[in-house]
């Protein structure tokens, strides 16, 4: 892609971003209220160190998801604020664990909570978030969400598995990884969108086009985050360039890479794959031989035919203007690779 | 008390154990196979170390008493299996998740999960029993079932975080320490009681007898395992002696000591507590400290306390073979601190 169609497409996302967040903004409100309320306790380490995480921010993509496809649908019932806020604890909840798990320094630019409190009260303030997730979701009082959430929570953690299972695994295949990304990360998009929908009042085939939208939003999500950790620079992603090669992550990259690399690239890829200490100098030159072998396009170009299939979910949706913006927004996630 | 009355009291508990175990069989063998069933999936890890787990078995108290809460109501709507099985689920994921917290080698006489998969695959793992917990209550249809359980899984890692926070705190109190066994370890009984007797078909004064119950037996519970630490020998206890000594958890015999000790015994106490390394020989010195102040016979007899307590739960409810089961089992808890 020509240098200018990127910037506009980078443009159009930006745009898309700024009219979802004006669009939720009044709901968002709520709904960040009620984060900050539940992230409390007579235990003053889990609001410190849950508000520390939860403040940092990010961009609440996902509980913004779940409150664009209630508002699409209508948005009446109400249960959508709880669902969002649940949705946002499952997912700090998981950065928690991950963090211990991939034993990671930064988080969102800042120090991970684990270098500040430990590893210890980031495991059970990660326990304690997914209890109030489900303890928000039952006082809606609505069992489908609920379980929609709670076999979200299953299929994360497998896919968390499944990951370290395969770190450092040479034969890990491009359909591992995708089961690795499905599980890990397009779900709780998937999970999100469905159970905002269901918010919203939407009818099944309404519920199942969020669900695919989710999915595949969450899975172009994963696509670029895994091209980034290659790209990026530490400031930009609040995580370290290279943290995936030092810690072995298979992801789609590198097993692209290795699939066409020869001995002495292979060797030098091998060399730095799951090494905490490979150096920047190592790593750079794992990412020029990831360059020579087109894999980082590769990657972002699978991450476009996800944001293609999110767009096309949505298509038998009449027509509105969120369905414009959520068909939009896709494009805000891969403009991220630019 | 004489060490006749003692081994009289030890033999009340084990034949109350029989009887319940008795009593609870058929029940508990449905349990146990909906157990094995959902500790499955297709990514092997999970499997083989929640079974690994699993099967290294304990006494399943917290899912018995579920199964013999709902017997003793009578017991025909068969929510209890589910129910009983997202108890154990919930149970285990505790243990996955402290063994990671305590750095525990050790774990029901086998070597922890955690020192064979890695805290990694424990807290992982953890995560997926929990999810797997909730989905199992979800399918049961009872949402005021699920808000006990979902509840229950907050307060105790609040209870655990809180425990955390005053690992190694000489300034703590007997009452911090009723705080964090009332939340890391009661609750869960209290909740196995509580939801029993739900599928039971109990009524509010029905449920809230089991509820006291459950607290009051759990607290007794704790309070024994806590004696144990200082008293028991790693094989029959399945973890090592004094380990919370050296983690410097400020359980009751090490509060009721350090009150009570001259400054000469307090400085041979906080020279070995919260040191992971402290010599069996410091241990020693340590109980012999405890012994001089007669600090685990005063926890034995706030754990008997409890079980009185316990007792006095069911007293309300008309007799039947279960009551007499559920009243006498609260001495089998005691009784392994002789």
């Amino acid at each position: 892609m020509a240098g200018s169609a990127a910037a506009a497409k980078e443009q159009d996302g930006l745009g898309a971003l700024d009219r979802l967040l004006a669009a939720t903004q009044a709901e968002m409100d709520k709904v960040n209220a009620l984060i900050l309320k539940r992230a409390d306790s007579h235990v003053e380490m889990v609001p410190e160190l849950a508000r520390y995480l939860i403040e940092a921010g990010g961009k609440r993509l996902r509980p913004m998801l779940t409150v664009a496809a209630a508002l699409l649908f209508g948005g009446a019932e109400g249960a959508q604020t709880n669902y969002a806020a649940a949705v946002e604890f499952m997912h700090n909840a998981t950065l928690l664990h991950d963090d211990v798990v991939d034993e990671s320094d930064l988080r969102r630019g800042r120090p991970a909570a684990r270098i500040i409190w430990g590893n210890q009260a980031s495991v059970l303030v990660g326990d304690y978030l997914l209890g109030q997730a489900f303890l928000m979701m039952v006082e809606t009082g609505k069992l489908d969400a609920l379980e929609v959430l709670a076999k979200a929570a299953t299929v994360i953690a497998e896919g968390e598995v499944f990951q370290l299972s395969k770190a450092g695994d040479l034969s890990a295949t491009p359909d591992d990884y995708d089961q690795v990304i499905r599980a890990k990360t397009a779900t709780l998009f998937q999970a999100a969108a469905e159970v905002g929908a269901m918010a919203g009042g939407a009818d099944a085939a309404g519920r199942g086009a969020l669900r695919d939208y989710g999915m595949e939003l969450g899975l172009a999500f994963q696509l670029v985050d895994d091209v980034l950790d290659y790209r990026g620079e530490s400031g930009a992603m609040g995580k370290n360039t290279g943290d995936d090669l030092r810690e072995g992550k298979m992801t789609l990259p590198v097993i692209l890479t290795l699939a066409d690399a020869n001995p002495a690239e292979r060797d030098i890829i091998t060399a730095a794959l799951g090494k905490p200490d490979a150096s920047d100098t190592a790593l750079s030159q794992v990412v020029a031989i990831m360059t020579r072998h087109n894999a980082l396009a590769r990657t972002v170009d699978e991450a476009n035919a996800h944001v293609r299939k999110a767009r096309e979910a949505l298509a038998p949706l009449p027509p509105s203007e969120m369905k414009t913006i959520l068909s939009d927004i896709a494009e805000f996630y891969v403009s991220r690779a630019y």
